[in-house]
């Protein structure tokens, strides 16, 4: 039966619930096997919840990920939303449609692809729904967690004079799909020094706990923070801050933290690593703004548990436009983020405000 | 505009936020607009969540379904497993993949679709997720309610000597469909008067009102239910509080109910009405058990409502079958549920126990 279609819905399911027998919280009431779900949640706290769908094709093949790294990402996105509201994830719930094309095992695989990730954070799969699809596998994840209700690490938060920071390297995710679509004849050798850069896009990490280090600081130290995970890339992410908070986002083109690994990746194919850094998406780091009197405490904080923490911009009276700053001239990245849709706008005569634009402007 | 694929996310996504932007709900933290919804839960009150994904070609076809109808569906199937919990619902969150051949008009049309029953039980739109699909529209929708932590209504709480109930016809969306379906050269009139059926498949109302009422009779008079909702058939509902409870439920044949628009239209067309009654799905009424001490008084809280509320069985010592009892004898009800990979078994000549058999015991 090792590489057999799904053909019983009910045998499926109860492989995938054996998956996450172990279950980390106690106040489930009802967990798997009834209409629905049912579960206490901690008195004076605030839900959190959020949901990402993820479609053989569009955001994953076959060619590039294996299942496990499949289901490591469909949950790996939500709670890297989670973490951007500085929440503790506690449930998740699992929509799969599974087309012939692929194998139970197969699909198994991707349920075992979110173990790891579930374990880690002693989160719980509550239920999902496995239906068939005529073509594309599609997985859709839906997260729960807690937060308290005055933690509010929103987009709308950033003001002008804030520092811009970012809680790890990006461009890194989308260096490593390039390395794996480029990969045809590299040698094994030459693949393993790009090693970093296809596992940040195969197993990119939430940031959970920096998130939960954000919200304890705004708790306890009544700090404000925005916060925005960097899933649709930097300059889109900057994008939403600024345009939610009414303010401009000045990055430092010559502080945007690029590893050695892209850097001289991008060298040898002749990339802008620039391009990664700003437009790659899914790093699941974290972009944010606080006031700049709180950089040292929050350094601190990030230092003690050996997590970086990048400043890379400030904020400034405006209307919502992104600049990159070079040592002599700044330029407007003009972006609206990543569109699923974009490549359906480029063949209607309508693209070009997806682009980044010079502007020599002081 | 009126027929163009959607072609800027951002733009889509705003105006489906449009159409929910009345918020029912006053613990409503943070709504859409960020990366995850926040929301501050009644204190005391337990979260009820669950999903249900729909796939074009699987679960709906442009042919039988009108966009807002398809939206409903998604919406009713999962208030349908929320009010088989008796909760109350209070928020849903909705993701679509969306191919090119569909228009941004239409997308939106499933949207309003679910403005209905969304004004009508005051659930909010926390949020969702849009992308692209190579094929065929999926939407998944995430449904979040309360019920008080000590309300049960299990499938796993039948006990032998309890009464089995539904709570209105069923059949009805599977006739209708067949309406839908054998419908070339129906001339209008005939099929107004299949529309009672017609509207079952495309506008089955979740009974959430019901669940409620024995959610409220669970807690101020100690009264045990086991409860599921009717998605998957009659059989295959039975057969799931018959398995979860290690009991077995006797349906009989003559207590079903049956309208006379079903009968009628089963007869004209040569169909035996009890395969739509047993193995139809979707219709969302309710399927329970309760003590047979508690039926005069259910029973009298649903005339108050004016509410249907049929005996159609009861519950026997047993290991989780499902019978059909006539005058003379019963039958086995053998089925496992509505199985979505059911057709692939069937190709590799392993089905069979699909089917529900006849056996002359008594």
């Amino acid at each position: 039966m090792s590489d057999s279609r799904v053909t019983d819905e009910f045998a499926f399911i109860q492989s995938v619930q054996c998956l996450f027998q172990k279950y980390h919280r106690q106040q489930t009431l009802v967990a798997n096997g009834d209409d629905a779900a049912v579960f206490q949640p901690k008195a004076g706290y605030a839900q959190v919840v959020c949901v990402d769908t993820i479609v053989e094709q569009i955001h994953f093949n076959r060619k590039t990920m294996t299942p496990e790294q499949i289901g490591h990402k469909a949950l790996a996105i939500n709670l890297s939303d989670l973490a951007a509201m500085g929440a503790e994830p506690h449930y998740f719930l699992a929509s799969v449609a599974i087309p012939n094309s692929w194998s139970e095992q197969d699909v198994i695989r991707i349920f075992k692809g979110m173990q790891p990730l579930a374990d880690h954070y002693h989160i719980d799969l509550l239920g999902g729904d496995t239906t068939s699809s005529p073509e594309q596998l599609m997985l859709t994840v839906t997260v729960l967690g807690e937060v308290h209700p005055q933690v509010k690490l929103l987009r709308s938060n950033a003001r002008a004079g804030d520092v811009v920071f970012v809680t790890g390297f990006v461009g890194h995710s989308a260096a490593g799909l390039h390395v794996l679509l480029s990969d045809e004849d590299t040698a094994e050798q030459k693949r393993s020094e790009q090693q970093a850069l296809v596992e940040a896009h195969q197993y990119a990490q939430p940031h959970i706990e920096q998130g939960m280090v954000f919200s304890s600081l705004a708790m306890q130290n009544d700090m404000r923070f925005s916060l925005n995970d960097i899933s649709d890339g930097l300059a889109s992410e900057a994008f939403e801050i600024a345009t939610a908070s009414e303010v401009d986002l000045v990055l430092h083109a010559n502080q945007l933290p690029t590893s050695s690994a892209l850097a001289s990746y991008a060298q040898q194919v002749g990339v802008d690593a620039l391009e990664w850094v700003l437009y790659g998406g899914e790093d699941f780091v974290l972009l944010g703004t606080m006031s700049v009197k709180h950089w040292l405490e929050v350094e601190k904080q990030f230092a003690k548990h050996d997590w970086p923490l990048h400043l890379v911009g400030r904020v400034m009276e405006g209307k919502g436009q992104v600049w990159l700053e070079h040592h002599d001239h700044k330029e407007i990245v003009l972006t609206r983020g990543y569109n699923h849709f974009k490549t359906r706008a480029a063949g209607d005569d309508e693209a070009g405000d997806e682009e980044h634009e010079r502007s020599d402007q002081e």
